[in-house]
Protein backbone atom coordinates (compact mmCIF):
# COMPACT_ATOMS: atom_id res chain seq x y z
CA UNK A 1 0.00 0.00 0.00
CA UNK A 2 0.96 3.52 -0.81
CA UNK A 3 1.58 6.13 1.47
CA UNK A 4 -0.88 8.73 1.81
CA UNK A 5 -0.26 12.62 0.67
CA UNK A 6 -3.24 15.24 0.99
CA UNK A 7 -3.00 18.34 -1.90
CA UNK A 8 -4.61 21.06 -0.89
CA UNK A 9 -5.36 24.33 -3.65
CA UNK A 10 -6.86 27.43 -2.01
CA UNK A 11 -7.99 30.57 -4.23
CA UNK A 12 -8.67 33.87 -3.69
CA UNK A 13 -11.40 33.63 -1.13
CA UNK A 14 -8.73 31.79 1.31
CA UNK A 15 -5.91 34.38 0.31
CA UNK A 16 -8.09 37.63 0.37
CA UNK A 17 -9.14 37.38 4.12
CA UNK A 18 -6.23 37.57 6.41
CA UNK A 19 -8.41 35.69 9.22
CA UNK A 20 -9.22 33.08 7.00
CA UNK A 21 -5.98 32.44 5.73
CA UNK A 22 -4.63 32.18 9.58
CA UNK A 23 -6.98 29.49 10.79
CA UNK A 24 -6.72 27.23 7.06
CA UNK A 25 -3.29 27.33 8.10
CA UNK A 26 -2.99 26.57 11.10
CA UNK A 27 -5.26 23.65 10.83
CA UNK A 28 -3.43 22.58 7.63
CA UNK A 29 -0.48 22.52 9.40
CA UNK A 30 -2.06 19.71 12.02
CA UNK A 31 -2.54 17.40 9.18
CA UNK A 32 -0.43 14.54 10.19
CA UNK A 33 -0.02 12.65 6.74
CA UNK A 34 2.31 14.30 4.09
CA UNK A 35 1.17 16.72 2.24
CA UNK A 36 1.29 19.94 -0.48
CA UNK A 37 -0.06 23.04 -0.68
CA UNK A 38 -0.78 24.68 -3.33
CA UNK A 39 -2.01 28.44 -3.42
CA UNK A 40 -4.18 30.81 -6.03
CA UNK A 41 -2.90 34.56 -6.40
CA UNK A 42 -5.95 36.35 -4.84
CA UNK A 43 -6.70 40.40 -5.56
CA UNK A 44 -3.60 41.44 -4.24
CA UNK A 45 -1.78 41.17 -7.96
CA UNK A 46 -5.06 43.09 -9.63
CA UNK A 47 -3.99 45.86 -6.72
CA UNK A 48 -0.27 45.85 -7.31
CA UNK A 49 -1.23 46.69 -11.32
CA UNK A 50 -3.92 48.91 -10.82
CA UNK A 51 -1.45 50.98 -8.12
CA UNK A 52 1.62 50.81 -10.37
CA UNK A 53 -1.16 52.19 -13.29
CA UNK A 54 -0.90 49.21 -15.22
CA UNK A 55 -4.77 48.72 -17.38
CA UNK A 56 -5.64 44.61 -16.89
CA UNK A 57 -5.38 43.41 -20.64
CA UNK A 58 -7.94 41.49 -21.67
CA UNK A 59 -8.92 39.53 -25.34
CA UNK A 60 -12.30 37.92 -25.74
CA UNK A 61 -13.01 38.17 -21.27
CA UNK A 62 -9.80 36.20 -21.07
CA UNK A 63 -6.85 38.18 -19.10
CA UNK A 64 -3.76 38.21 -20.89
CA UNK A 65 -0.14 38.00 -19.27
CA UNK A 66 2.14 40.61 -20.98
CA UNK A 67 5.63 40.69 -19.55
CA UNK A 68 4.80 43.30 -17.06
CA UNK A 69 1.82 41.90 -15.59
CA UNK A 70 3.90 38.32 -15.44
CA UNK A 71 6.55 40.41 -13.49
CA UNK A 72 3.52 41.42 -10.91
CA UNK A 73 2.10 37.91 -10.83
CA UNK A 74 6.22 36.42 -10.19
CA UNK A 75 6.36 39.44 -7.27
CA UNK A 76 3.06 38.78 -5.43
CA UNK A 77 2.73 34.89 -5.31
CA UNK A 78 6.29 33.78 -5.68
CA UNK A 79 6.90 36.60 -3.42
CA UNK A 80 4.69 38.31 -0.89
CA UNK A 81 1.89 35.39 -0.97
CA UNK A 82 4.48 32.27 -0.54
CA UNK A 83 6.70 33.63 1.47
CA UNK A 84 4.81 34.60 4.27
CA UNK A 85 2.66 31.47 3.96
CA UNK A 86 5.61 29.99 4.64
CA UNK A 87 6.16 31.87 7.67
CA UNK A 88 3.38 31.70 9.18
CA UNK A 89 3.20 27.59 8.78
CA UNK A 90 6.92 27.52 9.95
CA UNK A 91 5.03 29.21 13.11
CA UNK A 92 2.75 26.26 13.48
CA UNK A 93 5.21 24.06 13.53
CA UNK A 94 5.20 22.99 10.10
CA UNK A 95 8.28 22.96 8.18
CA UNK A 96 7.23 24.44 4.84
CA UNK A 97 8.96 25.15 1.95
CA UNK A 98 7.33 27.52 -0.91
CA UNK A 99 8.48 26.77 -4.44
CA UNK A 100 7.40 28.42 -7.93
CA UNK A 101 7.64 25.49 -10.93
CA UNK A 102 10.80 26.34 -11.57
CA UNK A 103 12.49 25.71 -8.18
CA UNK A 104 14.23 21.88 -8.31
CA UNK A 105 12.30 22.21 -11.55
CA UNK A 106 9.22 20.74 -10.32
CA UNK A 107 7.21 21.88 -12.63
CA UNK A 108 7.75 22.33 -16.20
CA UNK A 109 5.60 24.11 -18.83
CA UNK A 110 5.08 25.71 -21.76
CA UNK A 111 4.33 28.73 -23.16
CA UNK A 112 0.71 28.71 -24.34
CA UNK A 113 0.62 27.98 -28.28
CA UNK A 114 -1.27 30.63 -29.86
CA UNK A 115 -4.02 30.18 -31.51
CA UNK A 116 -6.46 32.47 -32.30
CA UNK A 117 -5.50 34.48 -28.61
CA UNK A 118 -1.94 34.85 -27.58
CA UNK A 119 -2.41 34.70 -24.04
CA UNK A 120 1.30 36.25 -23.35
CA UNK A 121 3.48 34.26 -20.70
CA UNK A 122 0.68 31.90 -20.09
CA UNK A 123 1.69 28.18 -19.62
CA UNK A 124 0.95 24.67 -19.86
CA UNK A 125 2.35 21.99 -17.82
CA UNK A 126 4.16 19.54 -19.25
CA UNK A 127 5.53 17.34 -16.34
CA UNK A 128 6.35 17.11 -12.74
CA UNK A 129 9.59 16.38 -11.64
CA UNK A 130 8.52 13.48 -8.64
CA UNK A 131 11.88 12.55 -8.07
CA UNK A 132 12.55 15.58 -6.28
CA UNK A 133 9.32 16.66 -5.08
CA UNK A 134 9.18 12.86 -3.62
CA UNK A 135 13.04 13.72 -1.93
CA UNK A 136 11.53 17.07 -0.19
CA UNK A 137 8.46 15.35 1.09
CA UNK A 138 10.68 12.67 2.82
CA UNK A 139 12.94 15.34 3.97
CA UNK A 140 10.20 16.14 6.40
CA UNK A 141 9.44 19.07 4.36
CA UNK A 142 5.90 20.60 3.27
CA UNK A 143 6.29 21.85 -0.31
CA UNK A 144 3.67 25.14 -0.50
CA UNK A 145 3.66 25.90 -4.54
CA UNK A 146 2.70 29.08 -6.13
CA UNK A 147 1.15 29.39 -9.59
CA UNK A 148 4.55 30.13 -11.23
CA UNK A 149 6.09 27.66 -13.63
CA UNK A 150 9.14 27.65 -15.95
CA UNK A 151 9.69 26.35 -19.59
CA UNK A 152 13.65 25.27 -18.92
CA UNK A 153 14.54 27.63 -21.34
CA UNK A 154 14.48 30.57 -18.56
CA UNK A 155 10.90 32.18 -18.90
CA UNK A 156 8.76 32.04 -16.40
CA UNK A 157 5.13 31.68 -16.74
CA UNK A 158 2.17 32.27 -15.30
CA UNK A 159 0.23 29.31 -14.56
CA UNK A 160 -3.81 28.17 -13.30
CA UNK A 161 -3.39 26.83 -9.86
CA UNK A 162 -6.23 24.43 -10.39
CA UNK A 163 -4.33 23.01 -13.08
CA UNK A 164 -1.20 22.69 -10.96
CA UNK A 165 -3.00 20.87 -8.51
CA UNK A 166 -4.20 18.17 -10.76
CA UNK A 167 -1.49 18.02 -12.52
CA UNK A 168 0.90 17.27 -8.99
CA UNK A 169 -1.68 14.93 -7.98
CA UNK A 170 -1.55 13.09 -11.05
CA UNK A 171 2.17 13.07 -11.29
CA UNK A 172 2.39 12.38 -7.36
CA UNK A 173 -0.23 9.46 -7.51
CA UNK A 174 2.18 7.37 -9.62
CA UNK A 175 4.20 6.80 -5.62
CA UNK A 176 1.26 8.20 -3.49
CA UNK A 177 -1.85 7.28 -2.25
CA UNK A 178 -3.21 11.28 -3.33
CA UNK A 179 -6.33 12.64 -2.18
CA UNK A 180 -6.91 15.81 -3.63
CA UNK A 181 -8.76 18.99 -2.11
CA UNK A 182 -9.92 21.94 -3.80
CA UNK A 183 -10.89 24.92 -1.47
CA UNK A 184 -13.20 27.19 -2.85
CA UNK A 185 -15.90 29.68 -1.92
CA UNK A 186 -18.90 27.15 -1.74
CA UNK A 187 -19.22 24.27 0.19
CA UNK A 188 -19.37 21.79 -2.53
CA UNK A 189 -21.10 20.97 -5.91
CA UNK A 190 -24.75 22.73 -4.94
CA UNK A 191 -27.87 21.19 -6.36
CA UNK A 192 -29.49 24.42 -6.50
CA UNK A 193 -26.56 27.08 -7.33
CA UNK A 194 -28.07 29.91 -4.96
CA UNK A 195 -28.33 27.52 -2.14
CA UNK A 196 -25.18 26.79 -0.30
CA UNK A 197 -26.81 23.86 1.50
CA UNK A 198 -27.50 22.03 -1.08
CA UNK A 199 -24.49 20.00 -1.61
CA UNK A 200 -23.89 16.94 -3.56
CA UNK A 201 -22.02 14.94 -1.73
CA UNK A 202 -21.19 12.44 -3.36
CA UNK A 203 -20.34 12.04 -7.36
CA UNK A 204 -19.13 9.11 -9.54
CA UNK A 205 -19.01 8.99 -13.57
CA UNK A 206 -22.48 8.07 -14.38
CA UNK A 207 -23.75 10.59 -11.73
CA UNK A 208 -21.50 13.28 -13.23
CA UNK A 209 -23.04 12.50 -16.63
CA UNK A 210 -26.61 12.63 -15.41
CA UNK A 211 -25.74 15.94 -13.72
CA UNK A 212 -24.27 17.35 -16.96
CA UNK A 213 -27.33 16.05 -18.98
CA UNK A 214 -29.83 17.49 -16.47
CA UNK A 215 -28.09 20.65 -16.40
CA UNK A 216 -27.16 20.95 -12.98
CA UNK A 217 -23.68 21.02 -13.32
CA UNK A 218 -22.73 24.07 -16.24
CA UNK A 219 -20.73 26.66 -16.70
CA UNK A 220 -17.64 27.09 -14.46
CA UNK A 221 -18.23 24.20 -12.41
CA UNK A 222 -18.43 21.80 -15.58
CA UNK A 223 -14.81 22.20 -16.99
CA UNK A 224 -13.44 22.43 -12.74
CA UNK A 225 -15.26 18.80 -12.46
CA UNK A 226 -13.92 17.34 -15.76
CA UNK A 227 -10.79 18.16 -14.69
CA UNK A 228 -11.21 16.39 -11.34
CA UNK A 229 -12.93 13.52 -13.18
CA UNK A 230 -9.23 13.34 -15.27
CA UNK A 231 -6.90 12.98 -12.36
CA UNK A 232 -9.44 10.06 -11.03
CA UNK A 233 -9.02 8.31 -14.31
CA UNK A 234 -5.24 9.27 -14.14
CA UNK A 235 -4.74 7.54 -10.97
CA UNK A 236 -5.59 9.89 -8.37
CA UNK A 237 -7.47 8.15 -5.53
CA UNK A 238 -10.11 11.05 -4.25
CA UNK A 239 -11.06 14.22 -4.82
CA UNK A 240 -13.21 16.39 -2.61
CA UNK A 241 -14.40 19.92 -3.27
CA UNK A 242 -15.64 22.09 -0.33
CA UNK A 243 -14.97 25.08 1.73
CA UNK A 244 -11.31 25.83 3.39
CA UNK A 245 -12.56 23.77 6.68
CA UNK A 246 -13.70 21.11 4.78
CA UNK A 247 -10.48 18.87 5.59
CA UNK A 248 -10.43 19.36 9.26
CA UNK A 249 -14.66 20.54 10.46
CA UNK A 250 -16.06 16.99 10.30
CA UNK A 251 -19.66 17.98 10.24
CA UNK A 252 -18.87 20.20 7.16
CA UNK A 253 -21.02 19.33 4.18
CA UNK A 254 -18.60 18.49 0.84
CA UNK A 255 -18.84 16.79 -2.83
CA UNK A 256 -16.98 13.60 -2.77
CA UNK A 257 -15.42 12.44 -6.25
CA UNK A 258 -14.77 9.03 -7.59
CA UNK A 259 -14.58 6.77 -10.49
CA UNK B 1 38.43 15.11 4.47
CA UNK B 2 35.42 17.05 4.25
CA UNK B 3 33.44 17.45 0.87
CA UNK B 4 33.75 20.88 -0.87
CA UNK B 5 30.91 23.52 -0.84
CA UNK B 6 31.62 27.25 -2.27
CA UNK B 7 29.06 29.63 -1.49
CA UNK B 8 28.86 32.64 -3.60
CA UNK B 9 27.67 36.39 -2.79
CA UNK B 10 26.62 38.54 -5.77
CA UNK B 11 25.24 42.14 -4.79
CA UNK B 12 23.83 45.12 -6.62
CA UNK B 13 26.93 45.26 -9.67
CA UNK B 14 25.94 42.09 -11.02
CA UNK B 15 21.80 42.29 -10.06
CA UNK B 16 21.56 45.51 -12.03
CA UNK B 17 23.37 44.39 -15.04
CA UNK B 18 21.32 41.92 -16.83
CA UNK B 19 24.39 40.80 -19.29
CA UNK B 20 26.73 40.69 -16.10
CA UNK B 21 23.97 38.71 -14.44
CA UNK B 22 23.78 35.95 -17.54
CA UNK B 23 27.16 35.58 -17.94
CA UNK B 24 27.50 35.12 -13.99
CA UNK B 25 25.03 32.55 -13.89
CA UNK B 26 26.18 30.88 -16.74
CA UNK B 27 29.68 30.12 -14.86
CA UNK B 28 28.21 29.87 -12.02
CA UNK B 29 25.86 26.85 -13.23
CA UNK B 30 29.44 24.73 -14.51
CA UNK B 31 31.09 24.50 -11.04
CA UNK B 32 31.49 20.95 -10.34
CA UNK B 33 31.35 20.57 -7.02
CA UNK B 34 27.68 21.29 -4.75
CA UNK B 35 27.56 25.17 -4.78
CA UNK B 36 24.85 27.70 -2.92
CA UNK B 37 24.20 31.09 -4.38
CA UNK B 38 23.39 34.25 -2.34
CA UNK B 39 21.76 37.51 -3.76
CA UNK B 40 21.46 41.16 -2.48
CA UNK B 41 18.91 43.00 -3.94
CA UNK B 42 20.16 45.77 -6.46
CA UNK B 43 18.15 48.99 -7.64
CA UNK B 44 14.93 47.27 -8.65
CA UNK B 45 13.50 47.33 -4.92
CA UNK B 46 14.17 50.80 -4.88
CA UNK B 47 12.53 51.47 -8.41
CA UNK B 48 9.62 49.14 -7.38
CA UNK B 49 8.97 51.52 -4.22
CA UNK B 50 9.32 55.01 -6.08
CA UNK B 51 6.57 53.64 -8.57
CA UNK B 52 4.50 52.96 -5.63
CA UNK B 53 5.29 56.48 -3.89
CA UNK B 54 7.36 55.27 -0.73
CA UNK B 55 9.80 57.70 0.80
CA UNK B 56 12.49 55.49 1.83
CA UNK B 57 13.06 55.94 5.60
CA UNK B 58 16.63 56.79 6.97
CA UNK B 59 17.79 57.79 10.16
CA UNK B 60 21.44 58.82 10.83
CA UNK B 61 21.52 57.73 7.29
CA UNK B 62 20.47 53.95 7.40
CA UNK B 63 17.36 52.59 5.94
CA UNK B 64 14.73 51.48 8.30
CA UNK B 65 12.57 48.70 7.02
CA UNK B 66 8.84 49.37 7.53
CA UNK B 67 6.08 47.34 6.81
CA UNK B 68 5.25 48.73 3.14
CA UNK B 69 9.35 48.40 2.86
CA UNK B 70 9.48 44.40 4.20
CA UNK B 71 6.53 44.14 1.26
CA UNK B 72 8.26 45.26 -1.52
CA UNK B 73 12.00 43.74 -0.61
CA UNK B 74 9.65 40.65 0.29
CA UNK B 75 8.33 40.74 -3.74
CA UNK B 76 11.70 42.06 -5.01
CA UNK B 77 13.99 39.30 -3.69
CA UNK B 78 11.81 36.52 -3.30
CA UNK B 79 9.79 36.75 -6.00
CA UNK B 80 11.08 38.63 -8.83
CA UNK B 81 15.06 38.57 -8.58
CA UNK B 82 14.96 34.80 -6.74
CA UNK B 83 12.61 33.12 -9.29
CA UNK B 84 14.27 34.95 -12.36
CA UNK B 85 17.99 33.59 -11.25
CA UNK B 86 16.54 30.16 -10.02
CA UNK B 87 14.64 30.09 -14.26
CA UNK B 88 18.27 31.08 -15.93
CA UNK B 89 20.10 28.66 -13.52
CA UNK B 90 17.70 25.90 -14.76
CA UNK B 91 18.11 27.00 -18.07
CA UNK B 92 21.82 25.98 -17.83
CA UNK B 93 21.10 22.72 -16.21
CA UNK B 94 21.90 23.83 -12.99
CA UNK B 95 18.91 22.40 -10.48
CA UNK B 96 18.43 25.49 -8.52
CA UNK B 97 16.24 25.91 -5.70
CA UNK B 98 15.38 29.48 -4.33
CA UNK B 99 14.77 29.84 -1.00
CA UNK B 100 14.02 32.53 1.39
CA UNK B 101 15.20 31.92 5.29
CA UNK B 102 11.52 30.85 6.34
CA UNK B 103 11.68 28.05 3.69
CA UNK B 104 12.63 24.66 5.45
CA UNK B 105 12.86 27.15 8.62
CA UNK B 106 16.77 27.66 6.59
CA UNK B 107 17.72 30.81 8.43
CA UNK B 108 16.12 32.16 11.81
CA UNK B 109 16.82 35.21 12.59
CA UNK B 110 15.48 37.75 15.63
CA UNK B 111 14.13 41.77 14.80
CA UNK B 112 17.35 43.53 15.50
CA UNK B 113 16.91 44.78 19.32
CA UNK B 114 15.89 48.34 19.45
CA UNK B 115 18.58 50.61 20.91
CA UNK B 116 19.26 54.07 19.86
CA UNK B 117 17.46 53.41 16.55
CA UNK B 118 14.39 50.93 15.55
CA UNK B 119 15.17 49.65 12.23
CA UNK B 120 12.00 47.65 11.84
CA UNK B 121 11.79 44.65 10.31
CA UNK B 122 15.61 44.03 9.97
CA UNK B 123 16.37 40.77 10.77
CA UNK B 124 20.03 39.02 12.63
CA UNK B 125 20.62 35.95 12.20
CA UNK B 126 20.60 32.99 15.20
CA UNK B 127 20.97 29.79 13.55
CA UNK B 128 21.14 27.88 9.84
CA UNK B 129 19.76 24.58 9.77
CA UNK B 130 22.53 22.71 8.37
CA UNK B 131 20.95 19.30 8.35
CA UNK B 132 17.64 20.88 5.99
CA UNK B 133 20.37 22.31 3.63
CA UNK B 134 22.76 19.47 3.69
CA UNK B 135 19.55 17.38 2.84
CA UNK B 136 18.83 19.90 -0.60
CA UNK B 137 22.45 19.50 -1.86
CA UNK B 138 22.37 15.71 -0.96
CA UNK B 139 19.27 15.73 -3.20
CA UNK B 140 21.94 17.65 -6.06
CA UNK B 141 19.84 20.66 -5.37
CA UNK B 142 21.84 23.82 -5.93
CA UNK B 143 19.90 26.39 -3.06
CA UNK B 144 19.26 30.28 -4.00
CA UNK B 145 19.02 32.51 -1.01
CA UNK B 146 17.55 35.87 -0.83
CA UNK B 147 18.17 38.13 1.42
CA UNK B 148 14.86 37.68 3.42
CA UNK B 149 14.78 35.35 6.97
CA UNK B 150 12.14 34.72 9.47
CA UNK B 151 11.87 34.71 12.93
CA UNK B 152 9.71 31.49 13.60
CA UNK B 153 6.76 33.37 14.63
CA UNK B 154 5.32 34.20 11.22
CA UNK B 155 7.45 37.51 10.98
CA UNK B 156 9.58 37.32 7.52
CA UNK B 157 12.45 39.94 8.13
CA UNK B 158 14.76 41.65 5.83
CA UNK B 159 18.59 40.49 6.43
CA UNK B 160 22.03 42.20 5.18
CA UNK B 161 23.37 39.93 2.54
CA UNK B 162 26.98 39.38 3.35
CA UNK B 163 26.10 38.32 6.71
CA UNK B 164 23.77 35.59 5.59
CA UNK B 165 26.65 34.60 3.11
CA UNK B 166 29.04 34.44 6.12
CA UNK B 167 26.94 32.84 8.57
CA UNK B 168 25.38 30.02 6.03
CA UNK B 169 29.63 29.90 5.72
CA UNK B 170 30.19 28.90 9.45
CA UNK B 171 27.01 26.94 9.62
CA UNK B 172 27.84 24.17 7.20
CA UNK B 173 31.76 24.71 7.58
CA UNK B 174 30.98 21.84 9.84
CA UNK B 175 30.06 19.24 7.47
CA UNK B 176 32.00 20.49 4.49
CA UNK B 177 35.14 22.29 3.36
CA UNK B 178 33.48 25.87 3.01
CA UNK B 179 34.48 28.52 0.35
CA UNK B 180 33.39 31.52 0.76
CA UNK B 181 33.24 33.96 -2.42
CA UNK B 182 32.40 37.83 -2.12
CA UNK B 183 31.65 38.71 -5.48
CA UNK B 184 31.73 42.90 -5.43
CA UNK B 185 31.98 45.59 -7.51
CA UNK B 186 36.32 45.95 -7.10
CA UNK B 187 38.67 43.37 -8.32
CA UNK B 188 39.25 42.54 -4.16
CA UNK B 189 41.15 44.30 -1.46
CA UNK B 190 42.88 47.42 -3.01
CA UNK B 191 46.54 48.98 -1.92
CA UNK B 192 45.28 51.79 -3.42
CA UNK B 193 41.45 52.60 -3.57
CA UNK B 194 41.39 54.49 -6.59
CA UNK B 195 43.11 51.67 -8.69
CA UNK B 196 41.36 48.30 -9.54
CA UNK B 197 44.98 46.59 -10.53
CA UNK B 198 46.83 47.67 -7.08
CA UNK B 199 44.95 44.39 -5.41
CA UNK B 200 46.63 42.53 -2.27
CA UNK B 201 46.46 38.99 -3.26
CA UNK B 202 46.74 37.19 -0.17
CA UNK B 203 46.00 38.87 3.53
CA UNK B 204 46.49 36.96 6.63
CA UNK B 205 45.35 37.78 10.63
CA UNK B 206 48.86 39.67 11.40
CA UNK B 207 48.78 40.89 7.86
CA UNK B 208 45.37 42.23 8.03
CA UNK B 209 46.22 43.44 11.57
CA UNK B 210 49.20 46.12 9.75
CA UNK B 211 46.87 46.88 6.78
CA UNK B 212 44.72 48.64 9.67
CA UNK B 213 47.02 50.12 11.30
CA UNK B 214 48.52 51.94 8.12
CA UNK B 215 44.89 52.76 7.35
CA UNK B 216 45.27 50.76 4.00
CA UNK B 217 42.40 49.13 4.77
CA UNK B 218 39.43 51.28 6.35
CA UNK B 219 35.91 52.94 6.24
CA UNK B 220 33.36 50.33 4.38
CA UNK B 221 35.67 47.36 3.83
CA UNK B 222 36.99 46.98 7.94
CA UNK B 223 33.66 45.46 8.50
CA UNK B 224 33.57 43.56 5.58
CA UNK B 225 37.13 42.09 6.40
CA UNK B 226 36.24 41.95 10.21
CA UNK B 227 33.42 39.73 9.16
CA UNK B 228 35.81 37.59 6.58
CA UNK B 229 37.91 36.44 9.65
CA UNK B 230 35.55 35.90 11.59
CA UNK B 231 34.24 33.07 8.95
CA UNK B 232 37.58 31.92 9.27
CA UNK B 233 38.25 31.83 13.14
CA UNK B 234 34.75 29.77 13.11
CA UNK B 235 35.84 26.97 10.59
CA UNK B 236 35.53 28.55 7.01
CA UNK B 237 38.41 27.60 5.08
CA UNK B 238 39.21 29.82 2.69
CA UNK B 239 37.38 33.48 1.75
CA UNK B 240 37.75 34.89 -1.45
CA UNK B 241 36.77 38.72 -2.18
CA UNK B 242 36.77 39.74 -5.69
CA UNK B 243 35.09 40.76 -9.35
CA UNK B 244 31.81 38.94 -10.35
CA UNK B 245 34.54 36.52 -12.72
CA UNK B 246 36.72 35.93 -10.06
CA UNK B 247 35.97 31.81 -9.69
CA UNK B 248 36.08 31.26 -13.60
CA UNK B 249 39.04 33.83 -14.71
CA UNK B 250 42.08 31.98 -13.81
CA UNK B 251 44.33 35.27 -14.87
CA UNK B 252 41.18 37.37 -12.82
CA UNK B 253 43.19 38.76 -9.55
CA UNK B 254 41.74 38.66 -5.84
CA UNK B 255 42.13 39.23 -2.59
CA UNK B 256 42.22 35.74 -0.64
CA UNK B 257 41.80 35.73 3.00
CA UNK B 258 43.41 33.08 5.20
CA UNK B 259 44.30 32.87 9.13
Amino acid sequence: MKESLKILKIGGNVINDPIALEEFLFHFAQIPSKKILIHGGGKKASEMAEELGLEPKMVNGRRITDLATLEIVTMVYAGLLNKNIVANLQKNQCNAIGLSGADGNCILAHKRVVKEIDYGFAGDVDSIDVKTISALLNSQLTPVFCAITHDKNGQLLNTNADTIASELSIGLSEKYDVELIYCFEKNGVLRDVNDNHSVIEKINKPYFEALKKDRIVAEGMLPKLENCFAALEKGVQKVTIGSPNVFYETKQKCTTLIL
